[in-house]
């Protein structure tokens, strides 16, 4: 080979090299080397293990990261892993089978997933807005986030009493919420019970506290609660096992 | 340019192309689109979160993630991320200033780490090794946490009590866990509370539960709780805030 052609090789291979070590594909977003892909795992993982709290929006440089680990295939997994283990848990329960055996399931985001709102708001670059989240769920339209749909039946079978509990509101939103989860296969479900007027002002941990301790009261025994926000699984009565589903794009207090 | 030598530097690039976009590079491990990577941070952020418990070793698979995880800078910088919001919260704090404002962290890989003991154990794809560990433990060589020493110095200064509260046994660790402790520049804590005979039984979650009971009892106010596991941070009396430093290479039940 000629020296010219040589150092043509040479050339291209350290262009490629360079370009393909240095990329930030927008579909390889978990690479920590990337600086700020590794700033926005650490975010994540701050967020999801509850160190982060009160967090009003995405930081803006996580746009695109959170974009792509909830699209492109990484949310699906943790989900699915998540579910994986429930099922684990679910297997080492042996039920009274008395008809009080309860499982909470939490339902922006846990049963139904609203991505398709957040991607309108950036993934929650921009701040929360009440009448926007209002009129975009009234139209229903939530797609079924399928390994909690799996879960769903899986309870349904397994001779659980599932209960959906939901900061949406009672007045306004009762309807097209049992219609979204109608349309999207959460069918049989014990209760679906939503925010009233008298617990409107309570903090969403308030209101699913209060929630839970009647229904501890009303004798059943809480094997199991699932939501995507800290609020949905602390404070008291909180069940046997709690299990927390992703959510990068917004926190509720 | 020869058609041979055109072929040639097309058949390089495919070589290249395709090779950098499969490789599973052992320092870019965070990549989600690699499936086993994938898979090891959606078992990560599971352990993480507490959705998966009493987990006896790391899946075999992710060996290599965690070391990568470990060494590579992302721990450092999910520490790192961490410390910046615990002191977020500290520049709210007023401190009443009577000298009961307590602040507790856990000792093994909070304060300092174990990693390099760990290693050994092919970063905890062994199960727990309690010989093995307490011989590396009277060595006394386990580095400071960089960004935690840090947060105690700072602790120290801002006028907190700090209380390192750790599981290691009393009787045969205490010289060579405060030799470690002071070599590492972890000087002028209140208290190193470590497990006696009484509590020798006790889950790590009951025991520190118990010493943080104690110390409300003694009048203090736990203002914050920092620690590698889950059963560092619940149960009752947990303080005001608690604070996850990540750990995906053993679970202390």
């Amino acid at each position: 080979m000629e020296n010219s052609t040589r150092g043509t090789l040479l050339l291209i291979f350290l262009t490629i090299s360079t370009s393909l070590a240095t990329i930030t594909s927008p579909w390889m977003p978990m690479d920590g080397n990337n600086p700020t892909n590794s700033y926005c795992l650490s975010w994540r993982l701050a967020i999801e293990t509850n160190n982060v709290r009160a967090w009003r929006i995405v930081p803006l440089q996580c746009m695109r990261y959170v974009e792509v680990y909830m699209l492109a295939g990484q949310y699906d997994r943790d989900v699915q892993l998540i579910v994986e283990h429930i099922n684990v848990y679910l297997n080492e329960i042996v039920l009274p089978g008395d008809g009080m055996d309860a499982w909470i399931l939490d339902v922006d985001d846990t049963c139904f997933s609203n991505v398709f709102y957040y991607r309108l708001k950036r993934y929650g670059c921009d701040p929360y807005d009440p009448t926007g989240f209002r009129t975009w769920a009234m139209k229903g339209g939530s797609p079924a986030i399928q390994p909690v749909l799996e879960l769903f039946n899986n309870l349904i079978e397994t001779g659980f009493k599932v209960f959906l509990v939901t900061g949406r509101d009672e007045e306004t939103l009762r309807e097209a919420t049992e219609e979204n989860l109608n349309d999207q296969g959460f069918t049989g479900y014990e209760r679906l019970i939503m925010r009233t007027v008298e617990n409107k002002k309570q903090s969403a941990a308030t209101y699913k506290t209060t929630i839970r301790k009647q229904l501890m009261e009303e004798g059943y025994r809480i094997w199991g609660n699932v939501g995507d926000q800290w609020s949905d699984l602390q404070g008291e009565y909180t069940g046997n096992r709690t299990f927390k589903i992703p959510n990068p794009m917004y926190f509720v207090p």
